[in-house]
């Protein structure tokens, strides 16, 4: 074998990802070698204490706190640091020296993507951030590359391992929302501060990411309606169970045509119902998978573990991988295309089935009404299903009503659920969710 | 916008795939000149016979016997004849012009793969084939790209739709073979002549590719064990069913240790038992998935249509579109690697769990000479469990006796039922099927 030229790669930050990919890196030197061919060498690992425990045992030389030093010498530059600064302008500095970047730092992609897309285009260089999205499913590359002849036409995705694992619990074990997250706490599921996880904003900062990739079109952390799971409750657990759903939060990219036939694409995170028999309804625990419907291929899903520090490094070192090939072969790196020009829609715009559940009073007549009222705001019932409790001590019955809509817009429902508030029968309108997948 | 340069695209074959392949390309123009940067212009359809009646309306003009002339002019070819020749004669002269090859050509990838791979290696063209593994699916390109950097252990993979939906329709409604595979036939999932599905040999094929791709060493036809599913009986199915299991034609490629250490790879397509909570046992009716193993990433799937015209168009066109993205940024295109330099194993290489099912005497101490047979032959059982049938007309009992063992060598399995068959207690051995998934 000839000798092989080497490409000198940096590594910002070193948590759980980062030194997962710092081992692979020195363990597998071999194997890259072999599959890029060049030699990738681990230049170097910025940090903020050189001295801080990692998870993973490390020549300590390796360590440094001068990132700008260390991207300045850098063929290839990994961004593991997460959050905004100094991750921005470190990666806009590799890019301006004609290094690749892999990054997974979602935030700053949903926040700030088109500044270092351009960046990297300009310099002629490839940026990606497989990682980013669904941890070691690789999901951005074929939306990219395998579906670029296609049309996608809508993308559902469980992309936040703590939030399905917490609702996954709820399910299988009836525990309240404050339970199944202490649980996932306990097992180091969700973080101390589990926020940007439950309120779904991790979950819509990939939403923005899969829709840009998806629909040719870069879509911001601002574009995307984002409702979280803390509101969901273990007796909506089971009376979405009992209906043959089962709740998850899903990530939702969606073409939509309005009456003119113009198009605009719904990004949105929300707690969502889908049927028992969807192939998402069996993603468990803490896994992730992303479903796409496309005009050619059809429906696709692509499942694997969305987080933790091995598999997430396996994302990264494709990536690393990939860029690597690229410098070998030369030529200019590929960028996303942003040709799709598709306007974000509101989530007013959205025309999904509904679940409702309401407890009433238990009279005769009380059907009838409520149909007749979902009737005049123009909202269609598919199912409606009235069932009567007996407390056995006090002997008070109670009555509930679950109802499944047909599509209707979200104004339509807010109107209808405001109408149906306003009727003496109604003692409290239990849930309102949104059904995908029927 | 500025004038965009344009792309000549010779396709040769017009049958299912190939006819939506020209119709995308048609209708689709502008969208695809969009993602490329450049126009791709369909320039011709090489046919045996240019009146044959399509699937599609297709411009007559565009239709053309002289498929060497076609090609020779051509800056992109997709070949979509099947079959070994002059698929193979075809696709050598557009990579030597210097044309990028989309081919879904399995049969003769599996047959003369490396052939062609050096050929496009030589020309520095791009030589692509993701229609040729489980049709819509994005599966080659994550495992030669987003997995680059990681280590593959196992593929397990439904890549046959045909095979699947006979056994699901035999799981589904008790059928037996000849009775699912009529049916498939009535459906247009099943040929006339189903001897290249039902025996295994596309999905040999495919685990062919699947192997190479997974292990970066080139895996012909003849490294891969095939065994169909035409002997797998209804009572084999039923059975499986009772114990939790269902049975799937799985293509397999796994990497396995020596004693001494020693890496070898075993390719292999059989009827294997899977449990029902295994991602790969939902996988229903003509639909295909692949099921991965890596190092880092854990387990991944992939899964969607495997065959079926616009489906497998989507592949193609995501190839063509990739192919021509490279061309407009210039530099060489990139093909797999094949510096993995893992052995072939043959099939007694490989150790796996065994369903057996075992029609006994209704005796006293049948379970234990049993038992003791295969503690003999050093094959460890893991469930055993025996059923007594009372015939209600002749009040005649039999017993059935299903067998689960922990993992075995194909040799010491061979051994031991072969000695069972020796017992004056064993009426028949009714089946002996693998178990993956456990």
């Amino acid at each position: 074998m000839t000798e092989l030229r080497t490409l000198k790669v940096a590594l910002l930050g070193c948590g759980n990802v980062g030194a997962q990919v710092a081992r692979i890196l020195i363990e597998d030197a071999d194997a890259l070698a072999a599959r890029t061919g060049a030699r990738l060498q681990l230049s170097g690992i910025a940090v903020r204490n050189v001295n801080a425990k990692r998870d993973v045992d490390l020549p300590q030389d390796l360590f440094t706190t001068d990132a700008d030093t260390l991207v300045k010498d850098a063929d290839l530059v990994i961004e593991l640091m997460g959050g905004i600064e100094p991750a921005r302008t470190l990666i806009l500095s590799a890019l301006r020296n004609g290094a690749c970047v892999v990054t997974g730092n979602k935030a700053l992609l949903a926040q700030d993507g088109p500044t270092l897309y351009e960046e990297a285009d300009k310099a002629g260089v490839q940026l990606s951030y497989e990682a980013a999205v669904a941890g070691a499913i690789p999901i951005l590359r074929p939306i990219r590359d395998s579906l670029a002849g296609d049309r996608i036409t809508r993308v559902l995705g469980i992309v936040n391992g703590t939030t399905n694992f917490i609702l996954d619990q709820m399910d299988s074990t009836g525990a309240q929302f404050a339970d199944a997250l202490a649980e996932a706490q306990r097992l180091g599921y969700a973080e101390a501060d589990p926020t940007a996880d439950v309120e779904g904003h991790d979950a819509a900062a990939k939403a923005a990411i899969l829709a840009s990739l998806s629909f040719h079109t870069r879509f911001a952390l601002e574009n995307v309606h984002c409702e979280g799971i803390t509101s969901v409750s273990a007796a909506d657990i089971a009376a979405a169970k009992d209906a043959g759903f089962v709740i998850k939060l899903l990530a939702i990219a969606e073409k939509l045509t309005d009456a003119d036939g113009g198009e605009g694409v719904s990004v949105r995170v929300h707690p969502t119902l889908l049927p028992r028999e969807h192939p998402l309804a069996a993603v468990r625990g803490a896994f992730n998978a992303v479903f796409i419907e496309a005009e050619n291929a059809g429906e696709l899903m692509f499942y694997g573990q969305g987080a933790g520090g091995t598999p997430t490094a396996s994302a990264v070192l494709g990536d690393l991988v990939s860029a690597a090939r690229r410098i070998v072969l030369g030529g200019p790196g590929r960028t996303e295309t942003t040709t799709g020009h598709v306007p974000a829609l509101p989530i007013d715009a959205v025309m999904t089935s509904y679940y409702i559940g309401l407890d009433v009073a238990d009279q005769p007549g009380v059907l009838a009404r409520i149909a007749q009222l979902f009737a005049e705001q123009g909202v269609s019932i598919e199912i409606m299903r009235q069932t009567i409790h007996r407390d056995a001590e006090s002997n008070v019955e109670s009555a509930e009503l679950r109802i499944v809509t047909h599509r209707a817009s979200e104004a339509a429902l807010a109107a209808t659920v405001e109408a149906v508030k306003g009727l003496d029968v109604i003692n409290s309108v239990t849930s309102v969710l949104r059904v995908e997948g029927v």
